[in-house]
């Protein structure tokens, strides 16, 4: 099958997430039959503008996946875990946005430039990674391939649409009310985020840690296919609009020079080395949204550890963190030939 | 020599910690005889609100310190290194703010609640810490009351104030043109700062460290008397008003349980442990600010080293980070009776 024959449905069309998968299909002008907006009740009948002209939202029910190759859910886990058996059972592969099936077994969790051959075994779905986790795997799989991971200590910078369109609003409605000297009205996270930082991110286990951050750690080790993997991340939501950052240390078994670091980086797919300090080049969210690679620099010698290096990415959480890599699996199906469910199982 | 007594002249009194300072003197009603506002000529003559009267700011001059008992300077390195040796040559202690004597050998850099003794051999200057480095050596001085530290990863989310009051009026000047889509005006950082976060604070130096992470470790072995201190920290300028943040891990030499580090915060002074996440409580920068104590919490197993914890802090960097810390020096200064130099010497 080739990819202009498809029809793809795009669930949560006229989210943060789903709007980016739209611009994306258009900017690369991929060659898909037909693209089918779904969204709630709430939205259906909505125009969207798609190449020039404009594509209708339905609501996503049952019966519309009909006719769908593959299925794109960008929305709530409720919604991946109500409608992707759906749409599978009427014959779509779903590729989900959500945290809803991430660790099952049988959903390969994947990120193309890392395990794209995982694609081989889903069983009609395959989910991709929390937009936090897919740059740093990336990052982490680019520096494995010089010396074993021992350890990985990460420190978060998120932006607000990693919670979707309505938080970023409310980031610009807060901010506004501060600067007006206003009542600000929170609703989107437990406290204002404009001119604050928050040090959660989704609720809080009884370990300590957030499900956002043990994501990290469970979704790395899935995708890097490194069950024993040792990474403790803190996730903190920051008042920017686009593009998660990242303050990562990591150490290895033996010593890796910061240029071999950066050599590994400069061959790796998908990541783009922004490293020139002394000329104030480093990644920023503000620089890394809207691009597709991983913005990586300020490798530089973890003075803590004998063997560590530290580094800093800014990564576009709409796009490599969500859409894109979402289009790249799709684009690993075709390649691979595995649109419908094979009989192989994970090899990890 | 008691405190009533006290001609206190505060140089950079207009600046973001120099009206803290006053706000201090004021709160704490501390019975100093006399105040003194100082700042450049181009302040000279505006008058600044004081316990309901107003204070005149006069030039800072080397002869505007005479008569002065203590000198708290809050400027840029270049006026410390002007002014300093003239108040000090004058007959006054200085307490200096800013970064240019504290690596000194015959200068104390002081922490009352770690190193109070240090106070004892100055020679006329005592310096205070960086604001990213005071919060962090309180708890670390807290914690290797448990076990000896073998390693600290930082990653500080630091607010704009740091940096000054100019900043700040960037910092809300940039928000609403990007708020009212007009062109952003970038004169405080090398980049917009409203909306973004900017992993520079500070020029870098070759090891692609910035001075303020070169600060945070060379600061933190001098205050805890320890030289070989591992501590590698990444620094990073968020758009925030007041307070800094902190995300830290500390690696021990044993193991330490999250309830023996939360007891050693409870019983240090200076920290107020913020920490029930269950319940959504944990340090912010919009919590911290105008509060005396750093707020510490997310004690948490660090799952990435064996004998680690993971914690974060928040702490006004206006107050403890800058003008109450001077304040509390001299306090420990009047209560050791050492506001002369005397001819002891560091003894580290």
């Amino acid at each position: 099958m080739n990819s202009s024959d498809l029809t793809i449905a795009i669930v949560g069309a006229t989210g943060a997430v789903g709007r980016i998968a739209l611009d994306l299909l258009a900017e690369r002008d991929h060659p898909v039959e037909k693209i089918v907006a779904m969204a709630s009740s709430r939205s259906a009948g909505k125009k969207l503008p798609y190449k020039g002209k404009e594509l209708v939202v339905v609501e996503a029910t049952p019966d519309a996946f009909t006719g769908a190759d593959v299925a794109f859910i960008s929305a709530s886990s409720e919604v991946s875990k109500r409608l992707a058996p759906e749409a599978v059972s009427r014959g779509a592969l779903v590729i989900d946005d959500g945290s809803a099936f991430r660790m099952e077994d049988s959903v390969p969790l994947v990120v193309p430039e890392v395990n794209g051959a995982d694609v081989e075994w889903h069983s009609g779905i395959i989910s991709i990674p929390n937009c936090t986790t897919t740059p740093l795997v990336m990052v982490l799989d680019a520096l494995r391939s010089v010396a074993p991971i021992t350890a990985v200590t990460v420190a978060t910078y998120q932006s607000v649409t990693g919670t979707g369109a309505a938080a970023d609003v409310e980031l610009l409605t807060q901010s506004r009310s501060v600067l007006d000297s206003e009542d600000v009205v929170i609703e989107q996270y437990p406290y204002q985020i404009a001119f604050n930082v928050i040090p959660q991110v989704d609720n809080f286990l009884a370990s300590g840690y957030t499900v956002e951050e043990d994501k990290m750690l469970n979704e790395s080790r899935k995708i890097l296919h490194e069950p024993t993997l040792r990474l403790a991340a803190t996730c903190v939501r920051v008042p920017v609009q686009v593009s998660h950052s990242e303050s990562v240390t990591v150490e290895f078994l033996n010593r890796v020079s910061v240029q071999e670091a950066k050599q590994a980086m400069s061959d790796a797919d998908g990541l783009l080395l922004v490293d020139d300090p002394q000329n104030n080049v480093y990644p920023m969210p503000l620089k890394a949204a809207g691009d597709d690679e991983v913005h990586v620099g300020r490798i530089r010698d973890d003075i803590a550890h004998d063997n560590g290096l530290s580094l800093w990415l800014s990564c576009d959480n709409l796009r490599k963190g969500a859409a894109l890599n979402a289009l790249q699996i799709l684009d690993e199906v075709l390649r691979r030939d595995c649109l419908k469910p094979s009989k192989k199982t994970a090899a990890i």
